[in-house]
């Protein structure tokens, strides 16, 4: 019974690493999809988005299986408390990646303009996080995930800087006005994967920190490794 | 043994509902902030986030405490669940809230320009949704939760109203593009918070039905009601 349990805690960290691929794979798309003008490949990412919901539904369902299938261990708990969470924030990395395809279907209508400003490197930057996080949460590194937390200081750096350079371009260029705010625009829904990153690893520090604090001083189990 | 459990149910919904109450009050006071460009106000906002940090953490907490009290009915289960997401939404609609004032803050730096947007009613809208969806999680509605849903569209309507008027003063009157683009992002602002009363009200369906479908085929108690 108990090792038909972490058969199942296994399988929920699995489908949530699947699901954290979808996520980011969402991103990498959209951000192709901006580079490229593609309105082909923003298609391919609203349609990963429903297959990201679905998912969504799948990964809370086998979590509320697993609690009701025994008497979980506090560490599991908390475990399947972060997936529960970790969870909710992919699914909305997905939606930002949605957000940023429209403002690129937008940007497909109007007359390219040279912006002088790197979308990508923010992407980058935010697909890192998002990256990052995931892996704080495999191998159960609080300190990796805190690494995630700085990274997010460079992306609201850079998102100001093409805050700053956009708005320039508006008052300067009012013609430009569509293409500096829809630019502006995708630089924010960047920035929002990186929050999103950031609560993940926020959430692997609750978890991991949390069954730390419950292997010391509480009467379960003799690991605060959950799988 | 059960009945503390259910007190403890209780005492999980009030604590939410408390949190629900801040996030509201934060929009509120950010939109007052904003109509009235008041810094001061703009200030406690920023002090209100702290409290509903912390917040957020206490009822995760609480939850995580409740699932390991017991092996709760597949109908609690899937309620404390809903409460950890419902929880994790409200935490962002303060984070809004925060996002908010701090473009009241740069407006506060400008000359005051006469815009033609109706940002009160963006936020009433809003408001009423999160509003409405705790009330459908309170009396577990997804009637109720159903018509969080469709509210969604007219904030977004709202939201693209904003947009397209704001993007006309910007292109019209560059020297009011600072002015307008804040005003625009307020609007966007709002509409995610409308998102997480959406989100919110899609776990209320989520717990209820759910509930309802063990209610009627699974082996646990007489009701899908949970306090």
């Amino acid at each position: 019974m108990r090792t038909r349990f972490h058969q199942s805690l296994d399988d929920l960290k699995e489908k949530l690493l699947r699901m954290g691929g979808l996520a980011e794979q969402a991103v990498d798309r959209a951000v192709d999809a901006y580079r490229r003008r593609d309105v082909a490949m923003a298609q391919r990412v609203f349609e990963g988005e429903r297959q990201i919901n679905v998912m969504e539904r799948e990964i809370d369902e086998l979590a509320l299986d697993l609690l009701a299938m025994q008497q979980p261990m506090a560490v599991d708990l908390r475990f399947i408390i972060a997936v529960v969470k970790i969870n909710a924030d992919l699914e909305r990395v997905g939606d930002q990646a949605v957000n940023v395809v429209q403002r690129v279907l937008e940007l497909a209508k109007l007359p390219e303009a040279e912006l002088n400003v790197d979308i990508p490197r923010v992407a980058e930057v935010a697909s890192t996080m998002v990256r990052t996080s995931l892996e704080s949460f495999i191998y159960a590194r609080p300190d990796v995930a805190e690494s995630v937390l700085k990274m997010d200081n460079t992306l609201d750096e850079l998102n100001a800087q093409t805050y700053h350079a956009m708005m320039a371009v508006m008052q300067k260029s009012p013609d430009l006005t569509p293409q500096a705010l829809n630019t502006l625009l995708i630089s924010r829904n960047l920035e929002r994967v990186g929050d999103h990153a950031t609560n993940i690893a926020e959430d692997v520090i609750f978890w991991v920190r949390g069954a730390d604090v419950r292997h010391q001083f509480g009467p379960y189990g003799t690991s605060a490794n959950v799988s």
